[in-house]
């Protein structure tokens, strides 16, 4: 498939009208392929239970190393393949398999597509995509092709044509592909999001999230300093899943709304370029990526959403994670808040009166948010999770229930859509900021289905 | 002149390019009148000093009130005229005046354009401006018809017409049109301002204001209810000036760069719709403002500022104001936040690793805000606007300076071009949004001197 193959397209409408010389709204819109023939959307996909799910870790540097040892707690995974392109990185994680009493793991190394024969290995279900940014979408096509689920770590894509190639390999394999989006498994994320179903702030209206995370520690830390390059290479969002994927559950984004229209900004790459000239030692003057990226989506029911991204400036670490309801405001940064509609009717006002909602602050919305738990969560499941850690838990909540829905045969809480919805504000966002701030359509990435679920549910055994 | 006069246009760019096929960036323009022959812009305006300024203040309810207590403490200044369509309210104000020990002011009322005969009296310097939003153009540019100069509420205008009418009377007339944007005198936003110009943050280069004020117990208050309509009637950010100035100061607006591009983006009206039913008792399908607006606005310089405005649904009182430099960043909402860049070079960091920046929040953010006292405060100034109040002193600080200035011919601190980039965001959001999200292109305000200041400054006298 070609790279022009999306190139924008101006919509009819604009040069229907625009050649007449009257104004029409204009919206950039990207080429949606047609489903192929014989095919159909994976939306509630089950497959065949697994009382053991087998499972090929590719990539063991920063976030894979530690996915090899939670998924060790996991009730009935096991880790039976390793791969990395480094042979000490595969060394390590065999030694805490080692350590926690598991089985040696077949091991894949020494070459960047060693991931090719892991994806042939017969005793294998799943394969645990860790790698950069770059080798994801090629072992996830590999592993399905090669009849194995996989799941894939943030931002599982970056352009549409590799978003389109998962949704349509999927639904042609009846293979799940998953997103490993953590954040949705923080516990004030999930608390939240039941609050919400609850009714609590009464309908969600309009939501936010970030990734808001000074990398400047970090930048020398990657394989082939591959991350800085992402960021010289590529103007948009690079990282919107963490901020956006909890808020789209809590809209029900394809379970019965969806992502209608998106617009960018940037700023100049202010602090990228500098960062770029001290690793290189030369001026980068043509660096991309604007040191922040700020997105406004539009829903087809009238909701916005607004996603920030900025990881070159010293600001306080912040996903933003809030949510503005007709009746409640819930937000997690910088820190716990609810807010809710509590005014006494007949109150004096005047012009000074501000903040008589009532608000909860801190341990107080704590508090009140264990009013509202998870239906995922069990008292065990927390407490084993906070022993294993991975992000105060929530890793280990993500991991334990896509193992919990393989062996189960249930539809997974994040499906091939979820990832190209919140993936796809990636290549849509540069689309928008390389054509001066344009609105650009979202695509129905269900081809047609994203009424079909009535909103986000989590699936459970009998 | 005509509403028809700004209707939007295509740039030409589009028109030449789309109808080639091929795509282009489009941005919508409206109209800039040619500044009239003979006549200067007002940047760095200086009129006569005035050894005591006489001010006439018009629309004595919420606001106005306030403001004619509140000038009785600003040295030099006399309230000479009062006026509101309501007498009992002219009566209240000259009691105020008797208390204070002032001589009783002349009055005018009992009409809508009563202002007019107002604008007349001999013994009068400058007409202060509370009145509902539809009132404020009228009597401003009667005032400064009448030559005086001209103080207005936020926001001071809602329309391209009568933002123009307003640069156009100021630049004619010679007289100061400003408007009353008291948050640029809050003791936060005027330390921050103070911390930014010293070099602490970096260069700034995001900034964030907004305005969220549950209007719900408000609502009835209003004279003829104009708020609400307001609402119902225009779509669009119909309040952006609290978020919107004081980051345009830190920012240099129109004093070495300049707003270019805003794009926005809106919810559907879930609450105003029902508020409106509410009031009205009946069903309101076609009110217009959403109850969340979002406006991102891009500067000359490749800067960015966020916008948002949302008065209908209960969520605690912010107006944002965060501003990102490339070494630090400060917030003022929900708590008092400062960080700046002090990494230690080598620390180990791995892929949890998060919050390194130095932090300080609250009364260690306050402490440190210290560090940067504004120019323009002195002990003295500050303890006496404490006592005199207006939302906690800033109201205060704001009509001292006013006076100040103008007792000692000196430009204000915020000039016709501030009123209209401010208030241009009001007509332009709704551009915008009316437009399918579309970009808009901001009018250069001075016509052609956005770069002649270097710096926004105070002026003070010798």
């Amino acid at each position: 498939m070609k790279k022009t193959f999306f190139l924008l397209l101006a919509v009819s409408a604009l040069l229907a009208t625009a050649c007449k010389t009257k104004t029409s709204p204009a919206v950039l819109k990207t080429d949606v392929p047609a489903r192929p023939a014989g095919q159909e959307n994976v939306i509630g996909l089950r497959t065949e239970p697994l009382e053991t799910v087998r499972i090929g870790v590719v990539g063991l540097g920063m976030r894979g190393g530690d996915a090899v040892e939670r998924l060790t707690y996991v009730p009935g995974a096991v880790v039976t393949a390793l791969c990395d392109v480094v042979p000490e990185r595969v060394a390590e994680s065999q030694a805490v398999l080692a350590r926690r009493g598991m089985p040696a793991a077949k091991e894949y190394t020494g070459a960047e597509d060693a991931y090719k024969a892991l994806c042939q290995q017969e005793d294998l279900d799943l394969v645990y995509i860790c790698t950069d940014w770059s080798h994801h979408v090629p072992v996830a096509l590999c592993a399905m092709e090669n009849g194995k689920h996989a799941a894939v770590e943030v931002p599982a894509a970056g352009t549409l044509e590799d978003i389109w190639a998962l949704i349509n390999t999927s639904e042609r394999t009846r293979k799940h592909c998953i997103m490993l989006e953590n954040c949705c498994y923080d516990f004030f994320e999930l608390s939240t999001l039941a609050m919400v179903q609850a009714g609590a702030i009464g309908e969600p209206i309009h939501a936010e999230g970030s990734y808001q995370h000074n990398l400047d520690p970090f930048w020398k830390a990657y394989w082939d300093n591959w991350r800085l390059k992402e960021n010289q290479q590529h103007r948009g969002d690079l990282y919107p899943t963490h901020g956006l994927g909890p808020v789209c559950q809590v809209l029900n984004i394809h379970r019965g709304d969806r992502m209608k229209t998106l617009v960018a900004m940037d700023t100049e790459p202010f602090n990228g370029a500098k960062m770029s000239e001290k690793l290189y030692g030369k001026p980068d003057a043509t660096f991309a990526a604007g040191d922040q990226t700020t997105t406004l989506i539009r829903t087809e029911k009238g909701k916005t959403i607004l996603v920030e991204h900025d990881v070159m400036t010293p600001r306080p670490y912040s996903r933003m994670y809030q949510v503005v309801g007709t009746d409640g405001y819930a937000a997690k940064y910088p820190v716990s808040m609810l807010c809710f509609r509590e005014f006494e009717e007949g109150q004096p006002v005047d012009a000074h009166t501000v903040g008589t909602e009532k608000v909860y602050r801190g341990a107080a919305a704590d508090e009140m948010l264990e009013k509202y738990p998870s239906p995922i969560l069990t008292p065990e499941l927390v407490a084993l999770a906070k022993e294993v850690g991975g992000h105060g838990g929530m890793d280990y909540i993500m991991d334990y229930r896509m193992v919990y829905c393989l062996r189960n045969g249930l539809p997974l809480d994040m499906d091939v859509y979820d990832l190209a919805e919140w993936c796809c504000v990636t290549p849509l966002s540069r689309l928008s900021l390389e054509n001066g701030n344009m609105p650009v359509e979202v695509p129905d990435f269900t081809r047609g289905a994203w009424d079909q679920l009535k909103g986000f549910s989590y699936a459970f055994a009998e």
